[in-house]
């Protein structure tokens, strides 16, 4: 995480101001329903509410002294509260604390990449129409293959981008839960309605079982699916990069106005943007490693997860949410050149045809070898010497014997091949 | 993939036989939707049904020659058929029978999972339910905490395993689709219904919008999630291990009446099945990340992804498998010592009790200052000498002014731990 | 590894056969020196050489009863050898036999490998040489920038493919070890001078410190090296496949006279070896996580390493082989059009000099800012309406007003680009 | 990289001051080079080195705009260095300066980290000959095996770190080149006498064949090596933290005089610093895989590898620095107990002599067979009610029949096992 690849927005979760706060919440409401099961006085859970506060710069100092940051935040916390202080926290580990914390920033991160992802969602379906029958070749293996559309290819990005919501919806889920369970897990020292209370007050579910920590399952769930999510970004930035190669340019990152390309060479617009996102991808998807990694903790606890939660915890979710806006904005200013598509479809003749006539010549009784042997020396002279198919089609007598001009021309027109758009639309888009 | 790491029923579905049995299948259900929609004649589709074989060795040797797989099958079937045979994969493409085809080996493999997931839950309940009182002292950083059960640690696991078996269901649908659209995906050799009705008759879904290929999205998540399990796997595996070290012993691997030790020394029971669990968790884990990296194909599809899924598709279902039935195995044989857990728990002469004493010490209004060095004293006399901390503290006048000898002995009363056992029983099994 | 995708050579290393031959190789030569020292008689260890065989079916036997791989090998070997079978693995531990073995066939995999690059490193060196001089355009982000020439591609490959022979040199070198330590390691029960012995015959270094078991550090470097190789194979493989691209064709893989393209389309050859080239390193590199988390053993070993390295050893081994042989195949053959190569280059009008004719404005005196839009309106020219870019600079008054005809003629010679290919290749091939 | 995890040294080679630092170096040094090539100005390469200087939040502001860092940094250049400023960068392109300072920046990371190892290795050695023949069991599995000495497994620790340090050394090379080659690295604008100018001045070499890029293998090679290190620094961590587990208790983590262990508990005291290693040691190892995964820059060169650098150049320097650093800090006040040591490899009366009483009674002329019933039998007793090893067999009389008392006392003198220490010190550390 670092502050080229970063948005305020996401990175003020993982701030000291955040988790302290979230920090405070939970052991207010803690203390709340200590106080309505009669542990701590209501007058002390009222006053925590009302007077608590803390101070990072004393959390720090007393961090530096106690090496231990709960203490050090409930000193501060003490501090501010008075006498009642000492009603905080009972009961509790500091795991209670840390792990409903960790839990709460990463519900909060999930639902800023929800959010990310109806954007690019919005984005990909208007682009999707904008285009719908804007026809392209369509590319297997890098080489021309049969014609598709500019839409397909943003309903195609739309139905991944929505698979990929569906799967952080889960993923929220899993680390969408709570644990006050006090040490080792057991509820011995505090009653299972506090987490209950806590968890409902926080947006979460109580943990069914924990052990002093959440499992971390959970987390390397959650971060394999940011994962999978940076691995679409990955897809349709490398769509993108094909697509502004300079012999396709069949689109084009914006460039701003007043933006210099490289110097003097007017061409010469890098698709920088999803390059960077290329990368960015990379680096997200390395992440679920060390994650799942985090799963076996020695019997009720160690805290090995923790070093590698308080890096990957902030680096995955602020750089997959820089990279989900910064794919939106490039998609949304797309630069779309239908004609220079055409221009690249049309580069081949029509060999791109070639199928339809065989069938063509099949049906008209040809046998399939001859047929084969009829197109094949057909497309031979339009690959060698840039000729037209439907002409050379035309003009080879042989194949004139079997179909009309007027038959020949029939399998050259495109939207044979854009017939099903809508089907897929309708699928994808639902409409 | 190897033998010695493998089950029959799982490597069966990645043998030739089942491979092409589903290709025909899928070219047998197309004709079947073909014929209905008038494309190719009914009687051909009963005929391609009724006189559909292939004959493995024969593909091998035209494959050697075509070097195309499907093509080589076609052929095969084609001399069971006879001419029938032309009206077969009428407007597919070989992706078509390929990406099907994976698919539904997929989801059976996912349902082998499932059923290992069934039995592996049905065991942890069983000793869950066996040993729910069985106390042992819960460990956090490997150093005694204060107690839990053992029942408690198989309640944590069968949680754990019961979210994973939620996430294959979700991985399960993520990869039960079935795509018939033929050259890049566009329908236009072949209408959508062919797709529906073989996605019917499979037990599919019809693929929103392929692109030839089945987007590999869908597979990541598939093999991330069979790697988030594989890390379960690893957790409770770690879990036994560490049960069975020479100075714990509180469980151990079950060793057949016959099987020697290590040559003369008895103790020497190695936990070799869970030290191999661990090696196969870190494979499984290892391959989400190539699966991922397949995310990112060019354009319409390259086949980049193929060599990769030659290799992880039976390499981690298969692994995954056996090393599921394994851990079942493990756990249902598992040798328990809940005496050994007793002992273990006591060594410290009860002083994971000390917390509570503190508390009851300040609730008799001492000072948490004063508390504390009192407990303090008469616990480094237990941890030092090895005395008794119950009966150090009845001897500490200071102590004993506050708390009588009864009150002392009833914070040594083990069930204040317990008490939540069937509340987080409850949680866990619903019962 | 799979048969598709595996070398006889490489794969007859993890056979049976070959394993438990250099398992008798270890125990032989461990009797020699146990002879020598007087520890066990002469003629047992002369019996050893001459009687000792082993039957892998009766091994297989007897290990589904004992299972214990080693146990079951030396009681095949005594049913050979007779009475003076006693003498063989005096002090030793399986691991000894094991863990030397392994490194044995890794060695002999380095091997096979470094030839393998030895190899391609010909084929690129050859192609270097054979296109030294063949200018085509050098992208940057898949733009055009200025020419380089397809000889230096190649002598990038080579150097690149030269540091990783270096590289492999250092990986065999790490896992060129041998230990005979006996249990835990110490020597307690067999003199180090055995192991010496043993280590001198089978070509290896005695391991200094082993702990029954060879570290695995040294493994995971080891497989580490060979993920870099794999990502270096992908390099050059997604190089070939750009080049291929419909709309470059500056290369193409070979394809054999009577191998049919996609049915009619004769343009639709699709580089499917650099695309199984490009899994293939995906899945290379995914083996050197598990290898790395093999090294943290529990104490003086446990045995999570083992199931990893039965998987990965020949997987990772056979798989690079694989894909280096392909990759040297592809190379040997590919059929490269210089002629496009020229026409991609000059599609753009000549404008990859526009740096040049700005470098000669200012130096004929014009400013920095006037040369630059001089040159910029003219490119702009080129760029939108085709044109030829020296064309527009001599029609352009303010151009030709500092520079002759001639003088924009100079900066359109592109042997300006390749003035240091000499040099380069003097670096890169010492010649 | 969070200030929690990181050293002032390792952070400070990644301040914008420093890459600047660099980036001024490497410019003025090309300056000298290109005035002694007769390219520009003697003076003006005088000039540049006198009045050179920057001023970051003027570089960030020009940057904000121009979105270009090294024309905003040549532009802060500009302005102090005056009209000379023309002088500089001439021929040159932006990865020019780029490559080689990161480069620079992973050498001087690299020396650091160098030192880090030679500290620990000093503490290794140290600790090593204080606890040379403190004898300890040695744990295959996790179960007793046979004796060996802490002094042994420090040993083993600094063999291991001594490879880790050649490879560092290796790694080192592999990234310590220069690249000043212009556009494509041709050389077309700039004289390879500059690269080499400024690589002697920088303390590298030239690199023999850039492509505008230094080519990324040679930091998937640094990289890769940083996670094998990091697996290192993870089996000594988990070695502490089992020897620490309450059971064993063979060595614990120095806890300083003032800390507090969790609250009342004395024995509390966690392995919270070599949890914490084992943590971010699956961070550094995560980072291999991008940094592979960045070799195959398409053609000549793209940018995808940069923000994967931007993140992992600092984060897996400086997590595995300060990694080191702490292991460094913990070894050396690592608290040992060999009494602990004794207590627990007699936990089991002498059964790890098991072997040797087996081997006595059958040099003593009892079968195989019959030797091995009456150890197990008397090793069951021990095993079973805690009795003595030795005692037990001497009062067998089957046993005392073949071997007296003393010579069964000799089998339990524990200089047996130890009496290859010095053997193996030797290998280590020579002398």
């Amino acid at each position: 995480m670092i502050p080229r690849y970063s948005r305020e927005v996401m990175t003020s979760i993982w701030e000291p101001q955040s988790r302290f706060q979230i920090w405070f919440e939970i052991e207010a409401h803690a203390c709340d329903a200590l106080a309505e099961l009669g542990v701590i006085p209501k007058e002390a859970a009222k006053t925590i509410w009302e007077k608590g506060n803390f101070d990072i710069e004393r959390i720090d100092e007393i961090e530096r002294e106690v090496k231990h940051d709960v203490i050090a935040f409930l000193t501060s916390l003490a501090e501010y509260v008075g006498p009642e202080a000492r009603f905080v926290h009972q009961g509790m580990t500091s795991s209670d604390v840390l792990d409903t914390c960790l839990n709460v920033q990463l519900v909060k991160a999930a639902d800023i990449l929800l959010d990310d992802l109806d954007k690019l969602l919005e984005v990909l379906k208007r682009r999707a129409y904008e285009h719908k029958m804007d026809v392209c070749i369509g590319r297997s293996h890098g080489i021309h293959a049969e014609p598709v559309t500019f839409g397909l290819k943003m309903a195609q990005a739309y139905a991944e981008f929505d698979r990929n919501r569906e799967r952080l919806v889960h993923a929220r889920k899993e680390i969408a839960t709570c644990a006050i369970s006090g040490a080792v897990g057991t509820f011995a020292n505090i009653d299972p309605r506090v987490e209950e209370h806590v968890a409902k007050a926080m947006g979460l579910e109580p943990e069914p079982v924990s052990t002093q920590v959440i499992p971390r399952d959970r987390h390397a769930m959650f971060f394999a699916t940011l994962g999978v999510i940076a691995s679409s970004v990955e897809r349709l930035a490398v769509e993108v990069r094909h697509l502004q190669r300079t012999e396709v340019l069949e689109a084009e990152e914006f460039f701003s106005k007043g933006q210099k390309g490289s110097s003097a060479m007017p061409h010469k617009r890098n698709p920088v943007l999803t390059e960077n996102l290329t990368g960015l991808a990379r680096l997200v998807r390395g992440y679920s490693i060390p994650a799942m990694e985090n799963v076996a903790l020695w019997h009720e606890r160690d805290i090995s997860h923790s070093s590698v939660e308080r890096m990957i915890g902030p680096d995955a979710t602020v750089t997959l949410d820089f990279a989900l806006a910064r794919l939106t904005m490039v998609m949304d200013k797309l630069v779309v050149y239908p004609e220079n598509m055409l221009k690249n479809m049309n580069k081949l003749g029509g060999l791109h045809n070639s199928q339809r006539v065989l069938l063509a010549l099949t049906q008209a009784g040809v046998s399939r070898e001859d047929a084969y042997r009829l197109v094949q020396r057909n497309a031979m002279k339009v690959w060698e010497q840039g000729a037209d198919f439907a002409t050379e089609l035309k003009n080879d007598p042989e194949v004139s014997a079997k179909l009309s001009d007027a038959e020949i021309d029939s399998k050259f027109d495109e939207s044979y091949h854009t017939k099903h758009v809508d089907t897929i639309f309708k699928r994808v888009f639902g409409e």
